[in-house]
This record gives C-alpha cells, structure tokens and sequence, in this order.
C-alpha cells in the first residue's frame, strides 16, 4: 500500500485546458485508489500566461505554476513530463525532455506528421531507460481492456473483420466557428487524427495486430465557417475573407478500410457531423468462434457472442465490466457500480508509476503511436490518390 | 405434408373483431407452413349484423357468414367453434358447443366471473374427447415457449423471483371515450383481466407453477369519460350523466404480488396508463443459477443470463429466437428473419390441430383459464379488502 | 374492400425455395389484410421436378404446379410472373414474361451481370404498361418506409453521412460445405451481390439520391470448401479436387464507400462472417438537423435523433413503427403489436396489385434494380483495381 | 474560482469502509473541478484499530487518524462530521456531532429504527443553522436529477403511475456466508433498508411526492447460511447452530406498493437475489404528457417519452445526460464522455458544501431520512399482517 514513506514522483504537466484537467483529476486519484510504489506529486504546471497558469494551478491542485517549459524541464525536482498541449508542439517538447532525462507522457497523436513523430521515436531509443508513452487512454477503460484480453486467450478465435468508429456531432451545425483544430497547419488534420487515431489505436490493440494497408476517403462537408473574435487560434487562421468566414482545411470525416497483418478486414470511419452521437468510440470484432462489441456511449459494457454455445442459446451477452476480477476494477467500487470516462487517465497513471518503478515498458510507446501516425497518413494519401491501396510499413516487433 | 388428402376440419368462428381478424389470419395460414393432420377449413364466420358479417366473410376469406350462432353450432359440417366474441358471451357459447359435440377453442380470459369460468369447466370435462382451449397466445410466441423450455430444463435453477408488468398506454388520454371495456358489467375488470391475465397465464407456463396467493391494489385514474355517439357500446352503458360523461366503472390499472408453490415470489402490474409504452408484455424470472428476461415489443429476443459462468465472462445475453431449433421456428423464414404478433395465434393453431387430431391435450385448457379467474378474482378481493392477502385454491394436477 | 367482385389477378411464380414460400404466403394474405382492387390468384406454381412441384403446390396453396416456365408463360390466364428461382436465369424469363404481355415481379439481384441488367430493362422498356419491379423486399418494411418519409419531408435536413451493413454469420464455420452461392457462375457474387445489393438499394430507397462513385474491397476468408453430397449445386461446381474440397469463387465479406449525388458519404459493409449477428441489416443516416437509424433485427423500431431539440433533451428516439399512421400498418394491429418479416413480401404484393390496377409503376423498377447492378459492378472494379475510385453512370431522371 | 484564499471546511470522517473510500474520494475531488466557496480539508479520519485507520488515512489521504469519535468531536478545529459507520450507530454519533455545533453528514439509511430516527430529527431541529443531511446520492446522479428537473417543469404533466426496482445479486449464492448484514439487529433491515430506502428517496425526489400508504410482503429464501470465520460481524450473531450455521433474520426480497399524495400509484421491489442484475437502481414514472425512465446500470442515459408529439413520431429517446447544461454537468467533461458511480459523492460535497456557505439547507435532510424510515416501517407492518395497507404520517411541508 502506497505509504509515508513511498518515494514520489515529481510531475511537471504543460498545458492544462481539456486534458490538462483530466490529466490533473488521474494525478491526484491514482495514489488513493492503487497501491502505487510511487507517489505522485503535482509539482508545477506549465502555460502561456502567467495569471491564468497560476489560477488553473490552485484550481486543479498544482504546487506551482510557470510559463516556461524549458525551465521546467530543466529542474532537477521534476522526474515525468505530462505533455497537453496541441499536436504541434509535442516534438519539440517531448524530445527536450527526454534529453533532459525526464519520463515523458504525451498527449495523442503523438505529433502532426510522420517526420516529427519519427523523431521523437528516436529520441525516445535514445533515452532507453525512461517512459516514452503516448497518451491512447481508451486501452484502459476496463472492458476495452477485457476485450484485448479476450482476444489474446482465444475467447473468439481468429480475428475475422472489425469494424470500428469513432462518432461525434460537435461540428455538425454549419455555423459552429472556426479553430485552430479545422486549421491543418496547428491541427495537421481533423476528424481522422482527432478521433480517428483513437479506433487506429484501439484495434490494433485489442486485436494485437498492425494495419498493413488501407485505401480511404476524407471529406469536408463546411467548407467555410465564421470565425468568431473569441474562436480559440481563430485569429492567427490564414485565409480569412472579408466577410468574416475562414476556410476549413481539414477533414470533417474520415472513412477507409484496411487489412491487419493475419489478413483480417477491418472498416473504419471517423465523423465530427454524426448528429446524436457524442462520443461514440465503437467497436465490433467478428473471430471464428466469437464476436465482442463496444460503445464508449455504454463504457461498462462489453458485449460477447459465443459462437461456441449451441446456435438456440447463443446471443450477444451484455457483460457488466464492473467485476474485482475485470482489468482495473479491483481498485473501484462493487459489481454494477460503473465508472467514468475520467478512470482511464487515473489508469494511465497507475499503469505508467508501476512501469517506472519496476523498469518496465509503459505501453503505448511512442513506437506505437509512430505506427498510428503512419496509418493516418496512408489514409490522406490514398485520398488524395482516388483512394487507392496505400500499403503501411510493420516494424518486425510490436 | 399437408395434401389433397388431408382430412378437412371445419370451423366456425364466432365474432370478427380484431380478434376474429387475428384467428382468420392463422387458420388462413397454418396448414401452408407446417405440417398439419387436418387441413383447416375456413367455414362459416358469425356475427350480429348480416351485411357486416358477409363483408367480413368476404374480406377475411371465410365461405360463408351466418348471424345465429346457436344454428352454426347444430351444423353437422363443423368440426370447431372457435370463440372471439366479448367475455360475457363465452360461457354461453362455449357451453353449447361442447354440448353439440364441438371442439372449442375460446378467446381469453375464459369468462368475465369464476361462476361463469366453473360452469365451462363443468362442461368441458363433460365433453372428454373435445377440445377445451382457452387462447392465451402468448404463451405461443417462440421466446416465450423457450423461457418455459429453459426453466424446465433447469437452465435457471430454481426459480426464487418473478416480476411481470402488462403496460399499454390506451387509455392515458382522458379525452378518450367511454365505451363498453370500461363498463364493468360487460368487460368484468379494465386492465386487470384484459391484460393482467395475459401475464399471470405466462408466468404460470414459464415456470409451471400456480400463484398461490395475492395481494394487491387497483386504481382507476380518470373516473369520468366522454361519451361518444359511436362508442363501441357507449350507448347501453348505465349512468351516463347530462353533460355526456358516463362513469369508469373498472380499474385503469393494477398491481399486485403473490407467491408461487414454490414460494417463489412475484410481482405484477397491468396498466392501460403508461404512456409510450404500447404493448409491453414484459417478464424477468431469477432463479439459483440464472435469470431470463422478455418484452414482447422485441418480441423475437429472450434474455438469458447464465449465473453458472465466471462472474466476469456473465451477462444477460440477447438470444435471438429464430433459429430452426427454437420452439414453432422449424416452419418459418432463416436466422434473423423475425416473427410478428399474429404468428402466436398460427402456432395456436398448429398445437390445437395436432392435438385433436393425436387425442391430446390442447393447453391452456378451460381449468387452466379457471384458475386465472381465480387469480383474477382474489386480486379484486384483496384490492376491495385494504390490500390484504388473499389466498387461491389450487387443484391437485395441473 | 375486396369482394366477390373483384376481378381477379392470375399469378405464376417460377421457383418455391425460401422466396418462393415467402412469395406465397404474401399472395395468399395481402388480400384478407388490405383493400385490394385485384384478387390475386395463386394460378400455378412451377418448378424442374413434377413431383416436388406438385408437393409444394399443394403445401403452398398453388392451384396447380407444372415444369416449363416457358408453357406456363404462354398461357393466357396468367396476367403476372414471379420470378423467385437465382439470378442467373433471371434474365431469360423475364424477358420472355415481358415479351408475353405478362406483368413481372423478379427477385433481386435483377440479374448476375450489368449486361443481362440492361437487357432487362430494355425488355421492360419495350413493354410499356406492364409492371417490371424487383424485388427489394426491405423497402416495404414500415420502419424503412418511415425513415425514407422522414427524410422527404425534411425531418433530418440535408443527409451529409450514411453507413450501412448487412451482417450475417451463416459461413463462419469453415466446414459448412460448398454450395452454388460460393460459385462465381451460378451468384455472380457472393455477399457482395447476395445482401450487399439490400443496402445499396435501401439507401438509394430512404435518401433518394443514387451513388455516383465508389472504392471497395472484396475478401474471401476460406479459400476451399468440402463439397457435400447433398450440396445444392455442389456437385456441379467446378474445380473440386481430390480431397473433396473445391474453390470459394465469390466474396465471403465486402467493404465499400461511396458518395451519393448531394456529395455525401457512405459506408457500407457485407459480411456472412460476421459471427453472431443473424441478419444485420442496418443503417444510420446523419442529416444536418437529425438522424436516423435501423436494425433489421429490431425491424418494427425506428431510432430518430432530433437535432433541433434543445441539446439537453435531445436523444435517441425508438419509434415503435406499429402506429395505423405508419406506413402498411393500416392493415395490420394494434399499437405495439409488432410484424415479421414476411410482412414486407405482403406489402410488396399490395404495393405491385394497386400499380396495376392503377396504371401506376411499382418500384423498384427494372432500371432501380439495374442501377444496383452497376453499383455492385462498380465494387467489384474497384477491388480488383487496388480500391481506386470507380464513378458510376447515373441516369438524368430516377 | 476556489483560490489560495477560500477558507477552510474541516472534515472528520467516522468509518472508512466501502462508504469512507466513496465519501474520501469526493471530499478530494470537489474543489478541483468545481468552484467552492470553502475549501474542504481531509482532517481526520476515526476507526475502532488505530493501525488501520492510520493506514487508511495515508491510503485515503486524510491527515490524520484517531480512535475516539468523541474526542475528534469535541476538537476546535473540526466544521463537519461524515457519518459512514452501520446504521445502528448513526444516531449516537449525529447526535453528538450536531450538539457539539457541527454540521453533520450522516450515510443512509437514518437509523435503524423510526424511534432513533426522529431522536435525530429532533437533535437537528435543536441545532439549526447547522446541516443535518442525510448521504441518498442517487439524487446526485445527473439522469435522477434531471428527471426531477423535468417532473418539477411539466415535461411529463400530471404524475400517475411509477414502477421502482433495485435489484442485486450478491446473495443469491446460497453458500455465501452470514455477515451482520442478515443480523436484524444490527442491519435493521435486509434488501428493504439497504436499497429499498434508495428508490423509496429516489421516488419522493423525483416525483416532489411523499407515499402516503403501502402494502407489501417480505421473503427470505435462504433462511440459514453458514457462518464464515472471518465474516463481517459474523460472530456477534446470535442463534449459530452447532453445524456453523446461523439464521437469516433479515429480508432477502421485498415487493411493496403504494400511493403517492396525488393519489398516483407506485409499485416497488428490492431484492439482493436478482441474478445478472449488479446495480439496477431503476425506475420509471408515467405521466399525462410523458413518460421517464432509468436504470443505474446505465447511468449516463434518461429515457424520455414525449406524449405530445404525434403518435408516428413518439418514442422513448435516451437523452445521454452529459451535456453542460445538465444538472452538474458543467464541472466534467464534453458531451458522450460519460460519468461513475463516485461522482454522486463529490455532487453532494459540491451541494453541501455551498449550503454551508450560503445558509440554504441542504437535502435531504434527517426529516427526509426519517420519512423513508417511516416508510420502510409501514412495509414491515404490512408484511407481518398478511399485506394489509398501512397509511403514512405526512408532515405539513416537505
């Protein structure tokens, strides 16, 4: 049990809008709940402006506050980086602080192009010895754990085909203003890095396989939008008309298909104009003796088909993830007591305080999210190619 | 197969209201789906009115139409009298039948009065060797039969706790006109005998078991209705006051519990208020080693948990009922191909053919519809008594 | 309604497997559920073998059976062809059926190829005043009518995305033996033309909008298959080797997406493989103001999501599509009281009856289903080429 | 905003099992997401072994641990007692919280007994301008508070008629061993105290409606169970037989209905034998204009009938209860990213907490808590007298 006198681990995390208070939430939690063999310590946060950091580090529990992340990285009392800021800056600060000798945990997609993102696996290779993880929270909500389980011990046989995709709605009304994120310079993409990256993620996860392949179709439905005086990166958008309207210069949604590496098919789509689904993160798996679907909309659900049972009592079982005995669970509440969107960061914290303390790998790597930026372009460029077959490189271990 | 040399069996019907329609339709459709001993003639249908009836004839595909039951009844040429009139005719007509030598199969609930429902068991064990069938259809929708299959098996264990609800929302409208369903002295009860007993009948047959006891409360909502010029039977309803409203005279809904011989314990509620909900014949049976749970508006679904696999693999499991091996489903479409409502009333058919032609028992039987009035009855006593426990005679076999 | 006096309308129906029984037993009811203008007549019923055929006459309730489609169609009492034998043949009796004066209901696929497609419709061109419909039977279930009628009448917007599957398992089991349906000859193709072409047709039926380009892949899971001896068609494929294992020529599985006319996308998918689901056939529509959606495995519910609710009381709707308002549900019970699926052959029946009898055109016609053709032609190109995009030619008027 | 300068809420914290790891987690949690007038501090927490509640506090992350809950009372530094010790000990410790000046929060149910529960509501009464609030957190739950909400604002109209059900399974196991849960004199109660109270106060919040009478039965299946060596309080119960079994003096199951003051009609059950149901806290409540529902295995999702629309386009929609404008909800996260179980708890920190600041009361109060005492009184009254009805006491304001 984490005690007095478990050693900390002194956090810096830069950013603090959206993740930044998950990340924040998962910080203060984990301790308590786990038994951790180390004890996690909200040291300092890190932003642009002086006032607003140092609100932000009163309200969500930070020591201190600063605006300058190279200071930060550079004191010898921070031991892990937490890095929430937008795609664009993850390179830079990601390789700083690994060559600073910090644990670094980044925010997905690990970066806005394959080029920066091969970078930071490099000086991730070069930092042997510390954690290199990307942020896929999802692998740790408890019943996409027990998928990838369930997967791994047979449970369904041969993966078959997959289906998965990632829905919201939050861009379907057309006057909804501009952001950096339809921005492709600040974002690198929409839909398809956004939220797609996260089904890439996922599947190649619970299925244990990687994407050799895909041929895909992105399109932009609002091809202008208002930019309003107070859209967040709204300002600094380049192309803006005179009548008030910028352009869109991302993806709205994202479809494409592809082939894991046994030859299983796998279909995927990513929409910001799915009106009625908010988060409907979903997957379904077809093996040759069993199925498993999910919807984060029901994120303590997984639901089973049996294939083995007699075709008169077989049928999709709606498994209850709330068990001592599923992923994670041990450290909540009774069976039927669910948990919360927010339960994977504090996953994502246990998980990566025990890697470091035991000197293991904290998964994903960066290698991993590497791979995911490479299916993401392969998707873009077979769009931009008539959505022919673009073929993804698989290094030999993942 | 049915072929040209089936021997016929020729049927009256008596009244062609929805139910009439629902009964046609089936014996329309029996013998070309399955395989049948006798092949159903569609007779003569009788009704009140000469013109209507021979419309009715014409359009629901019966040879002929006639307005005397009691002459249809003496007709040699007729095998069966099948029963769809209103519940305060049954025993009468029933009672002839079987006297003139008649199979007899009659709508539900058996008569509006235990009196009435002793006095048509009286006659059909006079009449041994005739069938005696009451129509309590659902029990003959294919998830139901398999419920009652699954909890003879032992597939639940034993059965500790049942819960049934008969929700329909018709009436929630207080507008809507009186007409003769809520007039006690035609209908006998509102919600409780006209939907209430549908559920107690299938709670009976899933489990095997007779309620042994209850208590319970009825309530009548809207006291007052308008009454409409052409109200079904609006106009011989007794103390219509001179602004138009005539009184409710029965229950708009009821709740009760009781007991089973097992001492298992079981809860119901029929209710013609609950807005939205159109026809939700609902039931969920807990037993030592299982659980299963159905809705008749998914009525191609049961719901089956299996309390005897690992806590963690467990979940209520969707089992669609239409595979060739499930109960009535070898006559039908492939997998995923689902029946409707009127299918209940085919396989009513189909069981009632065989019977008569195999000498056996057509179930539910006059005695298994007695012993719902009973049922029926002591949930009226208890309500009138400040919801006091009321107990229920059981016959030795059943 | 329907009387004594309505004329007649002489049916043939060539073939009695799975469509032919749901073919009859749709002749055999519309007219006892709706007013119809013309009475069907179930006339003759043919097939190869005299005595199968006769069986199934009589089982099916034909009035005679006969061997020669071509006799058949020369006689005069017969004003309608149904055609329910596989796709191969289609082509040749239709065009003799049109060219006979006869109406004609053809199963779908219309046809194997985009070849014989054409020449049908220009058989049905050539027969002006004669019905030339194919049979997209889900079309008529009232759930699918409601959602097109949704979208006519603005309830969901503009429809910017759409995804649709159809799922079924039925070859997942890699011993289940080789039949006709896995040789390219005889299907054309495998899931791809078998239930792929249902969700093309369903689409195109609830947007209105035809596609106008797609990209796909096909994919073949089990290679070889055992050939039975009792294998329907089995022993004629071609290929089979020593062990008794012979090729699968067609797609067990194929995904696809395409954009529709208003410059939507679309995401569709069919599978046999999809391990546990039974017949999933779904979509989801997202307009700008709402959203629809659909399981074929619910079939009476239609999920609607109204966008222009507040967002915080905005949800998911299940509409139980059971209400006399709905589309076909006139004819049939009462709230709640859900259909099968058969209900949609019927449907099917009294759609095509009031056609004739009105001089009106029973869709979808010959070109509706010719266009489906070359969708499917269109992803078949597709997948051999790499998944390139592949425009498809769309008429001016549809 | 909470800032360095929020004054302090010093908090002891009395029992630290399941109940103190909720209460510890939400006394964390509150002023990091949302903005609080005081600033709660972890201050002590009391056990009987002080080893234990030391380890607890470090694990809990309280700051300091002491034995004697009369000492840490009596302390200066003290604001607030939490209450989470069995129910038999409620009323001494709030008693002597609340005459010490403390506000006090006190776990459900109230008491044990009605007498010790209006003790309580005296000792409040006694000590006003000091919180006396009662720990039923399921009124916390976003989708219960919402239903109230729409109750209160006429979504539903006139209230009618209302189904409750919690049902479990943890003792469904006959083999699972005695604890002082099934002791009566320690646990008061069985399933009717533990979780019957929680609908009971889930019904009264939601409906703004106290029960006015009730009629029910009790039912304990499995009447002896064999006493672990280590079952909680195990040893302490009376009655052990030489065969290591001890009697099950509590209820295992209650079924009960009853009137609410407009004279709607409730139906309820509370069982711990359910199999397959964990956590379903469920109900559903119809109205003159609509209908509500929920269950707590899918905490993030209300149902919602509007009975205005017209018929073919009604159905129940499942608002996914996550959007800022819903009840606490604008502390989370965006919409779709759905909350736990915990959070109730930190929700009534966040309600409580302010009513200390700004002097409003918060609910429920112990007069609430005593009323559900009174409630469950009248069921057990009912039940040991054959069922009959047992009226209510309703004081004047609620």
């Amino acid at each position: 049990m984490t005690t007095a006198n478990t050693p900390p681990l002194r956090v810096a995390m830069i950013g603090y809008a959206f993740m930044g208070a998950a990340h924040s939430q998962a910080w203060r939690t984990a301790a308590h709940v786990a038994d951790l063999p180390l004890r996690p310590e909200m040291t300092v946060v890190v932003g642009r402006h002086a006032d607003s950091v140092a609100a932000a580090a009163n309200h969500l529990g930070w020591q201190e506050s600063a605006t300058d992340w190279r200071e930060v990285i550079a004191r010898p009392d921070i031991d892990l980086v937490d890095i929430c800021t937008p795609g664009d800056t993850h390179a830079e600060i990601a390789t700083a602080a690994l060559a600073a000798g910090k644990h670094v945990l980044c925010e997905k997609p690990l970066a806005n192009s394959v080029v920066e993102a091969e970078s930071m696996v490099a000086a991730a290779a070069a930092a042997a010895g510390q954690q290199a993880m990307v942020g896929f929270t999802y692998r740790r909500t408890p019943a996409v754990a027990l998928a990838r389980e369930m997967v791994a011990n047979g449970s369904i046989g041969t993966v078959r085909q997959v289906r998965a995709q990632y829905l919201q709605d939050w861009l379907s009304d057309e006057n909804s203003p501009l952001t950096w994120r339809m921005d492709k310079e600040k974002a690198g993409s929409g839909a398809l890095g956004d939220i797609g990256a996260h089904i890439i993620d996922a599947i190649e996860f619970v299925t244990g396989q990687r994407l050799t392949g895909v041929a895909g179709r992105l399109e932009t439905f609002v091809k202008q939008r208002p930019v309003a005086a107070d859209s967040p990166g709204g300002a600094s958008i380049t192309g803006i008309a005179g009548n008030g309207f910028g352009p869109v210069t991302v993806d709205d949604a994202a479809v494409f298909f592809g082939t894991l590496e046994s030859g299983a098919l796998a279909a995927f789509e990513a929409s910001r104009f799915a009106l009625g689904r908010k988060n409907a993160f979903r997957f379904e798996i077809n093996g040759s003796d069993g199925s498993l679907a999910f919807d984060f909309e029901s994120m303590n659900v997984l639901e089973h088909y049996d294939g083995r049972l007699p075709a008169d009592r077989a049928g999709f079982s709606r498994i209850l993830v709330t068990e001592p005995s599923h992923p994670y669970l041990s450290s909540w509440w009774p069976p039927g007591h669910g948990l919360g969107y927010e339960h994977g960061f504090t996953h994502q914290v246990i998980d990566l305080v025990r890697a470091i303390a035991s000197g293991g790998t904290a998964r994903p790597t960066f290698a991993d999210g590497l791979h995911v930026q490479q299916v993401l372009a392969a998707v873009e460029a077979s769009s931009a190619a008539g959505s022919g077959w673009q073929p993804i490189p698989i290094e030999q271990e993942h």
